[in-house]
């Protein structure tokens, strides 16, 4: 069956399992200590412009997020997140079991708003039982958000700039990066994205990896950041793995040409969906497609292609989630055109 | 250069690259409810002999203990291990990280002594201050274990027997599980394995995988388990990766074939040694060898061969471990006659 | 200065003082294994109608929070709290360093609503992703809440339901539960009260104790109890003191004496504020009094009497905190005639 | 019935059960924000030669073991201790509970070796793997130690040298410091004794409070410690009631006097023991006492007596302890010629 479900249905792309392939039987050391490894974070310092960076290589994004965050937080500071971020939401609770709190504020089409996370910030500073509190340590927004929408350069910088006046970092879960920079909405510059933040993952999972999610911190690492990886249960014996996907995903530009497919892909499904005389639920210009249709038509349309039911929407309709990827046929969204 | 420093040099058995290559492009869905992962787990109730047993796939070995031994304590237990147990030593701290206590019993050629385990636990409750220590609330042992050494059936049925005495339960920690199965000294079928613990994971990355770990709950797993597996990181988003590589490796009882060809190996690279005059530090009969030699004789063989320097030996000398695995070529054993 | 800045700015009732003193020398067991201990216990027991339920004495309230949230959740699991609930608000974290969230409903008037919580519950467990999201363990209130308002006794049994109905206990904050069951608009009986939920606490701290809270397990204790407190950091040593403490306050209705004085002394503080104009922020028949004032009125009467300013108002007013207790003396209540 | 079964079965100085009662109607700001605690503080500094120093007062001490350790700890760090510290024993795994391992030396006659603890700071850092395992960010000791013991000014110079060589902080648990102070084997004077370390903490509990311990940081308290006590549940709403205590002991050096009284007291008791031929199990000098006898012997005077069972003696025997305290009466230690 025809299924825009999600960004990780197939494997990876096809020069990555082959490479593995080719490279099977090479005895290499362990835990990210090997060539391939050394070469992807060249290759991924390069790309972003940070030649100073500090870069690991981790699995999933659950463990990223967890993992960076629990490394970046004294014991007594949580961290700030618009209330649909994926850390307060999906996560199944990962940053609280490390001991943190995570500390919302409303979101808007998925996005923070600086103006509210400064005033957030001058409030709690202003209460006089804020010691009684949970201290805010760290910022975390996604790139693009949950929702598909991207931070305008201009909102980033402002989202730093408050960090910076507040001196905490700043943290972008990037687990769809490319999608989000190779969108045509999208104003911020490859090699510009890393200045606006002090952290921020490059998704490997979503886009075109078996597994696998690159951190870079853009000032250098915390303090013994290997062992704190180790204690997540984060460090992959074969490290090379990972380093073997980042170093073909960020050769020739791979991972950004096969994003940008993604979001051509996204275009024309949501081109579709229109002329059918479907209303967005949130204008997306990534990979992520938002739209909002009956109960019944969700119902028959899940006999015919799989997708995601996302969330009830006011006066009883529903708003549904449509997905495509690096590995999505044009035929297959044309097809579409039949089925809804 | 050669090299005999771990069982994870290499990626995996061939015929698991191949396939994920011939599967790469089929969509499904992800978190392991996919066919492969269903098909992997029926293989190994199969070979197991545990059809009601619960299976799950997780990427790596501390990830797996950390995350099977917090969703089986409460708050206020601890595991006890010996000394030597990996979870204790080379894991970062992962289990206490997660709020628990190892408590330690002294260890013989890395195993644990079903005596001593009884002992500790009776002076435990008899001790009028128990409730103000740690409750010892499972017993972790590891086959084989850390030295290579293997428990005898005898061995390993006292032990359960204890922890079934104070109903506690029994984890074996099987990330070089094929290699102990399938040793010449070892006296437990495979179809008897499951019955003398509680859960035990089999081990993927050491033996054949190019990573992953598959957790058996022989009576079943606790409540909300995947909820756990998340909120440590543990969760693969593209887990039909994990069936794939399990179900290829149960397939044909592939796992055992290629486990003892890396125990004969280790038999082989042992009589080279011995041959030579080399004095074994410990006696194993699995995957894993240790030596004991001159540091400079040591530092000599560094120049020619990877290997790891395994801890100091009284009177200056030093032990050292030489690892075979289902990837190592005779040829390469053999070389070591001109090299040692 | 006059100060209504809270119920905790005393010591204690006379009489605690004046026994601790007579019984000073006398030599005691430690850890509450003494019979003040053992009297306290029953004389609780005896006044909630619980002869089963087991009690236990910790020292102060985000400690006694923490610890039994802590008892009676799994590690996968959150508990449900309204918004203003202290422990999201202002115990730092207390929760989530113990590795749980705190799950959050909208409050009125500082109170959860039945419905709301049914509704979240239902929700929760219909959306096909909740085993990525935090499972839900307890309900967590307060009697009466943080802005001082009380359940009725239908809302009570109302939320008691829904927890039965899925199975998670119902907690009860009673910090200041005292002037909560003695209010004119409480319609809870004393010995009803124990039966709306699982656990609650009888507040000592701000209810005529030097410190002290006692817990209420109405269906008996999570096992190893003690031991939890212990690893919590919240078993006193001279654990007499708070048996005593509570011995005291259990002898003849001292306890409920002295919390109807404080309700009556906030009634009439009230009716001051009212005659002189003033409006209540939110309209409480406990012992914390809420009323609005402009900013300049609130910095003039900072230089008469102590109070807490509360939070800024709609409008540019402020709303501002009295609080009476056991120990506010009718005369610098009417003083305050004089003086807002 | 006679008891020498701990320094916490009675009250506290009279003084300070008197000056409660005094104090009791005073109205004065929480969590320690009152000029009791602000007196205390300064005359602590002033006790200590260290008026740079930060002085925080928690209720109890395994509540300021783990509090102060989760404070100074990164995440990826354990505490060093020997194996008899009060925090790897009978603390139920507070330490463990906050995320951190104990790291474990031998101990003798409980105290701590500066060249064994060097000698694995040494070997720590020089083992390869050693970023796979927990990182030593801190060292533990008792004064004196859980058997009675103290260190010469020396033996604490060479192990705060270690720390500082390596640069992680020296914690000394002081919950019975005056009786080591006090001691006529101690040569450490009181005001060089805060030199010695980076924060230590004054046992009140078992010195003459109610309860009370006053953690002074030497060089300034790590940021946001206020938060970090609330978080534990540490902080007292009443927190004067620590403030008083303190601020009474001393005053006029009370809390050497009663200590210097209890360990003339003990010397007392065991030339009573060594006339009647018993052996010392441990030669303490200070108020803690053991001593071994039959088990026949024990269970007799049991009958007569209140002590503790410590643990077995190798050939049947068995080590008892006898401890007095700043309240203990000459006529009871004498009374003791009697019998035993």
């Amino acid at each position: 069956m025809l299924s825009f479900e999600s960004d990780y249905t197939e494997g990876a792309h096809e020069s990555i399992v082959r490479r593995l392939l080719q490279t099977n039987l090479e005895q290499t050391p362990g835990y990210g200590n090997d060539h391939y490894c050394e070469s992807a974070k060249a290759r991924l310092k390069e790309a972003f412009g940070v030649p100073d960076a500090d870069v690991y290589f981790l699995v999933g994004g659950t463990q990223t997020n967890s993992t960076v965050i629990a490394s970046l937080l004294k014991s007594y500071e949580g961290v700030i997140a618009v209330a649909t971020g994926h850390i307060g939401v999906h996560e199944s609770g990962a940053v609280e079991y490390t001991g943190h709190k995570v500390l919302t504020l409303p979101d808007h089409g998925g996005k923070m708003d600086a103006g509210e996370l400064r005033s957030y910030l001058k409030a709690f500073y202003s209460d006089g039982t804020f010691e009684h509190m949970v201290i805010p340590g760290m910022v975390y927004i996604s790139f693009p958000t949950e929702f598909g929408t991207v931070y305008s350069k201009a909102e980033l910088e402002a989202i730093h700039s408050v960090c910076q006046e507040y001196s905490i970092p700043l943290f972008i879960d990037g687990a769809r990066l490319g999608y989000g920079l190779m969108s045509e909405a999208n104003d911020v510059a490859i090699k510009e994205f890393a200045s606006m933040c002090d952290v921020f993952y490059v998704g490997g999972t979503k886009v075109g990896a078996l597994f696998g999610e690159a951190v870079v911190f853009t000032h250098g690492a915390p303090a013994h950041f290997f062992t704190t990886v180790k204690q997540h249960g984060a460090l992959l014996a074969k490290g090379r793995m990972l380093g073997l996907q980042f170093d073909t995903l960020f050769t020739d530009g791979l991972y950004f040409k096969i994003a940008r497919h993604a979001d051509e892909m996204a275009a024309l499904l949501k081109s579709i969906f229109l002329e059918k005389g479907y209303d967005v639920f949130i204008d997306s210009p990534t990979n992520q497609q938002f739209f909002v249709m009956t109960r019944e038509k969700a119902a028959e349309l899940h006999t015919k292609v799989r997708f995601e039911d996302w969330c009830p929407v006011e006066g009883g309709d529903i708003a549904v989630r449509f997905v495509t990827s690096w590995a999505t046929k044009e035929q297959n969204v044309l097809a579409l055109k039949d089925i809804i």
